[in-house]
Parts: C-alpha cells; sequence; structure tokens
C-alpha cells in the first residue's frame, strides 16, 4: 500500500466497525480470541497504526489512535482494547524522540531493534502486555517476575495476570526484576519483548463479566530469551516506557469506553425503533441525557489525546488523562445503565448487543486505576498535593 | 408435620439460603431449573406456605410471605422469583374470602377445586405463571391465547412468554379469552389451572443477563383440559384473582430484589475482608450507604406487605405496593453496582457470586411494572389523579 | 388538662402545622426567633411532650416525639429543629430510668432537680442546647468551656456555638470540663442547665442559608450558678445523659429532615396544580420518586425510634439512629432538589414555599454527624468494626 | 484603543474577575444592580467585545464571547449573566451577514441602524433582552406585547417578565406582535430596540433564590418609539435574529454556569485549604469528581462555541448547544452541592462565597430551556426525530 492509496486509519476503522459488532455477540458468548477481527484489523494494516511511515506504519499520533480505538469499540470493545494494548507497545515505542532515548543510557543497538520490533508490527505482528501480577497489581516495585543474565541471553521466570490476547499475541512487554537484587536495595526493573515460544504458557483464567473477548488469561514464563530482547538494550530502562506510558495506561482505556457508550444509544434508539416505543417520555430523557453524557466523555478523552500529542510530559497532560479515565468509565457504566432502563427486558436476552455492552461498559470503572482511585488522585491534584505521592490513604 | 413440630417458615428459609447460595452459581451458568433448591424447599414445606393448615400448609400470610421471599433470595434470587411465582397463585386463591368468591359467582364446586389445588401445593406441587404474552405484555386485554368449550371442558391454544419454572412446573395459571369474542365486544377472559402434559410444550426462549435460572421459556399450548381446569368454576371470573394479585404483580417482586441487595453487600464485604481493604475509605463508604440503601428498601417492603394483610384494597395500600417495587429494583441494580466498584475488578470473575448478584439485581427495575412506570404511577396519584386511568401516555 | 381531655400530641400538632407554615417565610426572612410558634406550642402543651404525666406533661416516648417532629417540621423545619433541641434536654432526663442515674452515682438530691426542671418545662419553659464549640465541634474531649467550683455553686466561662434559640430559652444544657484538670489527666466533663441571666450572652452569628429561624447563635458564658444547675447533682456524670443522647444527636434531627421533604413534595404538587402543568411526564416522575424516596427515609425515622423505646442501649438501635440520619439528610436534600426542578424558575422566588424549603432542605446532610461521616460510620459497622473507635480517617 | 494596545478580551476578564467576586456578596445580599461591576467591564471595553473593530469593538467570535462569559462569572454569576444578555444582542447584529440580512429583506436603513447600536455599545451602552411574559414563556407565538404605527414610528404596550439589568439598561431588545393580527391569521412579530425612557418602568419583582443581582424584574412598556427602533427596518423580521439567537438563548448561559461550577470547587478548595481538612478523603474524592465534571462541561461549551462560529446553522451545532446548556446547568448545581457537603456547615454562613455559589448555581438548569426539556429536546434529535417539532408532550 502506497501512501498514495492510504486511506484516513479512523475510516478503515469505521468500515471494519459493522463487522466487529457482528461477530461481537459470539466472541462475547465464547471467550475466545477475536481472530477473525484481527486478521481484518491486519489486513487493514491497523497493527501498523502507531509505527513511523519509514517503516510501513501510518505514523499515527495518540489522537489518531483515541479517534481508530473509540471507532474500533463501537464495533466491539474486547477488541478495542487488545488493540488498546497492542498500541501501547507500538506507541510508547514510537514516541519516544531519540535523543531522549539516548539521553536516558539506550545504546545505538537499541534503534535498530526498535525499528525491527515497529516494522514486525507494520506487517502484521501483534504485541501484548503482560505487566499486571496477582496481588502487585501494576505497581512496578512489587514485581516478582525475576530475570537472570545467560550466556548471550535472559532467564526470566515468574507469572503475570491479566494478560489480554494471552496465547495469541506474537510477543509480550514484560517487566521483570533483576534477581540478583537485595531486598533492601532498590529493584533494577527491566522490560523485555518475550517472543510467543514454549517457555510461555497461558492459563486460561479469564472468565469474566464483560470485556470477555480480551481473553486476559494468566501468563506463565519460564524461558530463555536473546540478548536483544531486553528493551532498550539496558537493564533498568523502565523509566523509557513509564514515561510515556501513563497515557496508555490511563487514558487509553477510556477512548474504549467513549465507544462502548456510544454503542449502548445506538442499541437503545435501535431497539425503541423497532418497537415503535421512541415517543415514551422516559426513554426520550434517557435517550437525550446519554447522548450529552458520551458527548462531553468524548471530549474529554479528546483533549487529553491532543494534549499528549502537544505536551506528553505536562502536569496537565497527566490531569486531563485521569479525568478522561475516570470519565469514560463511569460514563458508560452509568449510559449502558439506562440504556437498559430505556430499551427495557427484552433487551437483556444474551445475544442482545445492550446485554453485552451493559456488561462490557460496567468493566471500565473497574479497570485500574478505578474511578474511586482516579477521584482520589484528582482531588489531591486540586487541591494543590502531589497526587502521586500524597496518598494518606492506600489507593490500589 | 404437625403444627408442634413447625418451625417459623423464615427460619426454615434461613436454614435453607447457604445451601441455595452454594448452588446458585452453578445454575446461573447453566440456566438450568434450581431442582435441587426445590426438592428443598418441597421438603422443607415451603411450597405450602400460603396453604391454610387445614389443608396441611403454614397458613402465612403476605408478611410472612415477604420476610420467605427475601431469605430465600440472599441464597438464589432465581429461586425466590420463582417460588414468587408459585406464592402468588397459591396465596392468592388462599387470601381470597369464601363470600367474596361466591359474591363474585364462584360456584359451589369452585371451593372444592380451590381446596384440592392448595393442598396439592402443600403435598409439593409447584405451580407457575403463564400469564404474558409476547406483544401484550401482561395487558389482559391484548391477549391471544384462545379457549373454545368442548364436550365436558376446554380445549386452549395460544402461546406466553416469561413462564418462570416452564417445564418443571406441575401445573401453570393460565389466562385465555373465549373464542367466540367479536372483535368488537368486550372480551371474556377465564383463568385455567393447566397441568402440565402433551399439548403444554416448552421452547426454550429464556437466556438471560440475570436470573437466568428462572428459565423463564415461552409456553405454547394446544391443550383440552376437564371442565374444573376453569379456576373459579365460571368463565370471565379474572376479576376474582386480579383483584388480589396487584400486590403479587407488584410487590412480591420487591422482596426478592431486597434479598439479593443485601446479599450483595455480604458478598463486597466477604470480599475486601478477605483482601484485608476494610479500611479503604472510598470502599467503607459504599458499604455504609448501600446498607441504609437497603434497610430502607426492606421496611418499604414490610410496610407494604403489612397494609396488603391490614386493608389488601385500600388505595394507600396499592400505593405502597408501587413504592416497593420501584424502590426494591433501584436500590438492588444502584447497590449491586456500587458493591462491583468496591470490590474491584477481581470480583467480575465469573463464579463469583458479586459478579452473579450483580446481573440479578440488574433484572428487578426492568421487570414490568418498570421503574420510570412505578415512578410515573406513583406521580400521578401523589398528584391527586387516578393512576390507573390517567396516562396521557402510555407506559408498557 | 386531664387526660381524658388529651388529644394525641400527633393530633395536636397537626393542627398547628399550617399555622407554622403559614408564619414560616416571615422568620426566614428575618432570621428572628419564631416566637409565635412557640407561644402557639407552649399553649398546646407540647413543650410538656416528654415530660412525664405525674408532672404535667404527655409522657411520650421517641416514637411519639418523632411523629411529632416529623408533622411540626412539615410546617416550619426550624421551628421543629429548635423543638428538637427542647425535647432531647426533657426526653433524655425523663427517659433515664431511676435505678440507671442511681447506678451510675446520682445522689437523692438528682431526682428532686430532675423533676422541677421536667415540671417547668411541662409549665412552659423553653430548653437549648449549649453543647458545639468552635474548633471542638461536639467533641467532649476538646471541650475549651471550664467551670470552677465557688462557693455554694459554679462557675462557667467559655463560649459555645450553634446554639439553636440562643437568646430565647429560658435555661441551656451546658457541657463543660473542670478547671483543675491537668492537660495529661482525664478530663472530668460535667453537664449544668445554666438559667438565662445576665452572664449568658448571645453574640448574633447566626445568618444561614436555611433553619434561618433556628437562630443557632454563639453564646458566650461567663456565669454563677447555684450547685443544683449541676446536672445529675454529681461532677462527671456526662454518661448519664451521653448513654441515652445519642439517638437525639443523631435521630432526632432526621425526624425533622423527613417533615421538611414532605412539604418539599407537597409545595410542588400544588404549584403544578395551579398551573395545570400535573401532565408534564418529567415533573410526574420526579413526584413520582421522590414520593417513594420520602416515604422510605419516614419509615427508617420510625424504625430507629421503634427500637430507641423498645432498646435504647443495642448495637443495632445506634446503627438505625445512624441510618436514619443518612437517609433523612439526604433524601430531603436530594427531593427539594428535584421539587425545584419539576416545578421551575418560577419556585425560586424567595417567599415561594419551595424556595424556602430547598435551602432548610439542604442542611439536614451537613449537620454533624455529615452523611459523609454517617456512610464512614455505618460501612464500619457493616464490615464488622467498631463505628466509634475504627476511624483511621478522622471524620468531623 | 489601537489594535496594538488591545489585550485579549479573556485576559482583561481575569484581570477584573476578582474584583467582581469581591464584590459578589454584597450585590447578592442587596440584589442590587452590579453597578461597580459594570462600571469596570465598561472602562475596560468588555461592552464592546461583540462589536466589530471598525465601530470601536473587540470583534469577539462566539468562542471569544464563551470565554469570557466563563471567566466573569468566576468572579460574579449575575454579572456574567447581565453580560450575557448584553452580548447576546451585540453579538447576533454582529454577527448577521450583511447578505444575509438583505436577503430577509432588510433594507438599506437597517446597516446604518445597526452600526450605530454597535458602535454606542463599544462607547459604552449596555442593552438588556425583553423577551420572555409571564404565562408565555418565550415562545414567540404567545406574545401579547402589541404594537401599533403611529405617526413616524411605533407605540408600543404590555409587559415582559424576567429582564436582566431592568431599570438600568439604555435600552431593551423588545419582541411584540402587530396590533392589526387577527386571532386566526399568523401573528406578525417585530423586534424593537426601547430605548430607557419614561414610557418604560420597572416593576420590581425579581427577588429570586439565586443569581440575585440580575435584577430580573418586571418591565412595563407603554412608550412610543421612532422609525429606527424597529430592528431590521422591516416589520416581522424575527427570524433574522432568531436564526441566530438559539445559540445564545440556549448556549449561552452554559458558559456562565460553567464558570460558577468552577468557583464552587475553588471556594471548597480554599475552605477546605484554610481548616486543614484535605486530606478527609470523603472530600478529596468529591474534589476530584467535581474536577473532572466541571471539566467536561467546560469542553462541551467550547465545542458548541466552535461550532456556532464554524457553521452556524448546521443542525449539529444547535444539538451542541443544547447539550452545553443541559450538562452546564446540571453539572454547576451538582457540583456547588457536592462542594457544599464537601466544606461543611460553616459553609453555608450568609457572605461565605460557597454559601451563594450553591444558590446561584442552582438556577441554571430550571432556566429554560431546562434541563428536563433539554433532555427531551436531545433524546427526539438523538432518535432521529425533529425536536423542534416531535413533542407529542408539551414542554415548557
Amino acid at each position: 500500500m502506497t501512501s498514495a492509496d492510504r486511506v484516513s486509519p479512523v475510516v478503515t476503522a469505521r468500515d471494519l466497525a459493522p463487522a466487529l459488532a457482528h461477530r461481537a455477540a459470539e466472541y462475547d458468548e465464547t471467550g475466545a480470541f477475536p481472530r477473525e477481527d484481527f486478521d481484518a484489523l491486519r489486513a487493514a494494516g491497523l497493527l501498523g497504526l502507531m509505527v513511523p511511515p519509514r517503516l510501513g506504519g501510518c505514523g499515527a499520533r495518540f489522537t489518531d489512535y483515541a479517534d481508530v480505538a473509540s471507532v474500533l469499540a463501537t464495533g466491539s470493545g474486547a477488541t478495542a482494547l487488545i488493540f488498546n494494548m497492542h498500541a501501547s507497545v507500538t506507541g510508547s515505542l514510537a514516541h519516544t524522540p531519540d535523543d531522549v532515548a539516548r539521553s536516558m543510557g539506550a545504546p545505538p543497538s537499541y534503534f535498530a531493534a526498535r525499528d525491527r520490533i515497529l516494522a514486525d508490527a507494520a506487517a502484521g505482528a501483534l504485541y501484548a502486555v503482560a505487566m499486571s501480577e496477582r496481588g502487585a497489581g501494576s505497581r512496578l516495585s512489587r514485581l516478582t517476575t525475576r530475570y537472570e543474565r545467560t550466556d548471550g541471553g535472559f532467564h526470566l521466570t515468574g507469572s503475570k495476570a491479566f494478560v489480554s490476547a494471552a496465547g495469541h499475541a506474537d510477543a509480550y512487554l514484560v517487566a521483570a526484576r533483576a534477581a540478583e537484587n537485595g531486598v533492601d536495595s532498590e529493584p533494577v526493573v527491566s522490560y523485555f519483548l518475550v517472543p510467543a515460544c514454549a517457555g510461555v504458557t497461558v492459563e486460561p483464567t479469564w472468565n469474566s463479566l464483560g470485556m470477555r473477548a480480551t481473553g486476559s488469561h494468566d501468563l506463565h514464563l519460564d524461558v530463555t530469551v536473546p540478548a536483544d530482547a531486553l528493551l532498550g538494550g539496558v537493564e533498568g530502562l523502565t523509566l523509557l516506557l513509564a514515561q510515556v506510558m501513563p497515557h496508555w495506561l490511563v487514558a487509553s482505556y477510556a477512548a474504549v469506553y467513549v465507544g462502548v457508550a456510544q454503542s449502548a444509544i445506538d442499541a437503545a434508539s435501535a431497539h425503541l425503533a423497532e418497537r415503535g416505543l421512541q415517543h415514551l417520555p422516559a426513554a426520550r430523557a434517557r435517550i437525550g441525557r446519554a447522548d450529552a453524557a458520551v458527548a462531553a466523555a468524548r471530549l474529554t478523552v479528546t483533549e487529553a489525546a491532543r494534549r499528549v500529542d502537544a505536551d506528553p510530559g505536562a502536569e496537565e497532560t497527566r490531569r486531563w488523562a485521569w479525568r478522561a479515565k475516570l470519565l469514560a468509565g463511569d460514563t458508560a457504566a452509568q449510559v449502558a445503565t439506562s440504556m437498559l432502563e430505556a430499551a427495557g427486558t427484552s433487551a437483556t436476552r444474551r445475544g442482545h448487543a445492550l446485554e453485552r455492552l451493559f456488561r462490557d461498559a460496567r468493566c471500565g470503572a473497574l479497570q485500574p486505576p478505578t474511578s474511586d482511585v482516579c477521584a482520589d488522585w484528582l482531588g489531591v491534584a486540586a487541591l494543590g498535593g502531589d497526587p502521586d505521592r500524597d496518598t494518606a490513604v492506600p489507593r490500589w
């Protein structure tokens, strides 16, 4: 595909969404990996969304990502969430400026490795994120997954939880701590891109209320990887990603849940129209309030994304990311609930889009950072404190 | 069982609830009829709850029913809803005074038939309600199920929807209209107690978000019943039941949803305690507000029930029934939602009690009359109108 | 008045309420003490509501108080709140059993003093509560008001805040600590009934959003009182009252706010009826939901009151008191807000009952313990903790 | 002032806001016209905000207006609302393109008259809007204010309600219907700019819960105006303004209420900081949720404004205007309520900024179109209907 042929990724996403929606019920039912969805995304070049054009990708900004993710989510929230993880890996790498990488100690080999990872994505490789652990949540300081140097590489052992697309990704972004660390000294945490192989096994633990097709199973690691699997080429380079990841860890969910919320309105409207019930005042008022709420949540996500692109490191950018997470999660849950009341009991039948959307929409506010945590974070910030530190009360 | 042996039905229900809870996840998963639950209820004599002692039952009042249903629902909401239907049939019959029945035209044969129905329940027969039809909802005036007189009985044809325990009840309370009615003349609607038999077939349509084990499938009728299947022994006697049924159709759900809401609090509390998270202020506040909300909803149901027993026909009694429906349905949904947020994403795993309770709790406000309809009804009443008539806007 | 003549105090309150309502706008506007209201209450014998018949009173229980306060509040919330304070002083004294008082160390002189206080109330004396202090809230441990023994009495110095009816009560219930207490030793806190006199001066600080006519000004004390002003006749007897006061400090507000909430519904209904707008679906739904919410809040207050009468010291009784405070405060605020939206902008004109009720209703959740504090307290209790102790987070 | 000297109007507004805030309590208390505020706005050139530079003004777009109004409202909501009315008159005139005016029948004299009106504003004239009438609301079709042709002008008689700044404006935009209209024929409605003079008298009816200093009194008209007071120079030209006014009538309020909501957060934050209570989890969570809600409402207003500038006549622009009105009104009321709960009872004292902001914030959702009406409008639009027509249910 030449750049002249290239249509906007949002348009592509819009074209794909109906097919995603068509398949969503079945993937939700079985909890199977949405293989056809990703075949379609791959064929349309969307796995290269965040990859620079010189490596065969679309060279998208965070705002483009937010638009694409939101549109894909109108088709299938689960597919959009898996896509979100892939985009966060490729986007973080693509958006870290070379000079920043160098100043953080990235060796020359880093750039070749990075380019290969990104080029592979543009060619169709799917990446997943294996960060969370049971008991540790997503806090790097409590990681139990370890790595040791071996001849010509590293050996990783440990277990990860909530790994979307587990068993179906080509490689996993894994955070691990150096085995030699003493208990008291600061742990050295490094990132690895671990290819799917024999030592990477999936334990099918994911069987959830909503977002069932993300297949966010547990992943067990007992695997030796080559030296260049170490991301950045230097141990302890977690900051490299951590600096750009927060947007992805916080705000990128938000785009997905805006799409889910919009779909809930559309499904309820269609349901009412089919039954000739658009004139019911209570239903109409519910639709009207939902319309305004989703519009506002969408603007919040777009504003956060715009600021990520314009000034990713700014304090204010981070506040917008948390606002987007809070509002998108809460709005999706509230809107889907209200839409179910507008549509009535006939929309609770399994297989009805609203039934699935209600369950999917419920998940956003619960995914860390939860809405309660976001509210606390934003409260500290608004009161002039440092929300990453001033937490008299534990959060997660 | 002599009356001396008889323990309070509420105590019996409390004894049974843990086993119901233990089995709830599986019945929810498969959507199968909770056979073991009903074996236990039958063995404990609870199918005779509403049956007068002289016929072998507990002689319960509506308040007793509300207490028992609420307690059973802390174990399994679906089982409690099936029980609710059985109790509504037996309770309506048991609580209609003989003189009222006579004054409405019930022939002498009515009393023997009624007693047999009730004695059968005390002996373990399970009754279901087959009232709703697709398109007609629960409005008697739009019934399409027909009956015709035959030699020595009646022939019924038609289809019913939302028949809880379809395929597992011993008999179904069916509303049907006389075939000979012209289009313009007032339809004659009669009730039949149709025994489970060859002409009564189940179409497994129920596969719902919540309350899955009610198995509220469609029921197709093409069946000839003996003359004494006609309830009351006289055609057109729907009023006989309609007069006492409203409590059952409106308020009796409410008791179930109070039990479900209470279980959601208990499950969230246990979840937090297991993880040592009881000190999280946001979780604690959620539990506290839920505790108060459920306490208030329970009082409302109890007050409605008390008034049903004291003065079933009073205007004010009906208002309390609608208040109970509205508050129990909304409270259950809101409390379960908030409890899920208090417990976090780990409680959304299928098989976790909260995951099921969240889905079950969502159904109350959606079951007719929906919360929006209740709010409208109560608003008209509070404004001095006649809520059963002054509905400029269609409701269902 | 003989007991034969005596009409139920609730009926009396109902007779008085319209006149209270009629005068409420003006007292609200000026913030003046509702003198005419209390002339009417006095004439009707309601100042003796809690006083035993043998001392000339009505011998009311807490449930009677809750009913009376709720009805008075439908006329004027501010008047009902002042009445609440008077009832809490007289009710606490009247409801402490003689043997309990004796076992806590009350000397024989206590009983005569108590009877005189109560007989005076029955004869028309009005008592106020001067407990809170700026900075200390209502926590006894932080009191700064001091007392010293003098020849034949005590000298009190200090300042109190939020003293409803300040300047218009005949005597004030004052908590003070013994001056001789060291900083480290446990403070001795005693209650005094300080008559209105030269050393008791009012600083007019009360000019509030709502409940304006309570005149809850600051009170400055530099006053010598006779020995029998010491309540209970023994220093340090705060427990005597503290044991029965919680109901009054927590739940008694609740009855008032249920009355205010009911008035808001009535005022909105009248407003809609006047303008022929009862058919507006949005307004109707608001009225309907408010009707149910207030009905539930009322039941909660009644249940709390019933338990106070039946088992005042029980754990469960205390939980109900906190539930009542939380629900009444939140319900009043939410209902009044919604009623204003139902009635529209024309109801925001000063002098319109809804305008005042909206402001009055807003105050309940803010009065200590605030709704946030109640939610935390109830959460700790529901989670099996001791809500009076397990407060990792400060509350007031 | 040359354009080189000209600072951004938003910066000017930001400079003025603290002084507005400083005076707000007193104007609120007395309900007097905020004369000093308007002296300051006039001196700063803000009365010419919407006036083209060629006539001495700032040439602002609707987005500029929204920013300025929102900032002024952080100082004083009432002053911002009066300013809103002035800006709506000048903005509507300034933003109607000449060719559109000509195509609607505006004679050559229209342009000179319009320029004079705008130049006067730039020079300091203040305009008010006298559109609503008791009983007719703001519906043009029910106007009772009449006009008749006289020698060389028109005579207007009638009464208007809710005229912000009544008695303090230099001229009033008045809608009136031609007297000669028969009852059945379509009424001819025309706009006049009526100068403050002897025949224009104020009846001080405004004494409201909030936004007290708008002085939105009744205005009685019995006045003869010269021919050129007829706006557009042609009778029946209401469309000229009606086409651009909706933004002003719907969305322009929204900017004001976003400012009020922001001030409520700031006031609560300051209150908590003063008392060292920033660490209270419940307060912090309230602040955090309010921060996100106001941020989203602000974005919605900005988006609506942006679209008004880009494509004022588009369907989608109108939807955004209604969304902005709904969200800003609801958000302001909810945020101010929550901030009062965060700050506690000490913030309810009259004179405390939060006390006033709570009352001011309550008014937005009540001002037509009310939030209930907005929800209905948006619901019809989302369901594919025509929200200005498909109103089976009356709205206002």
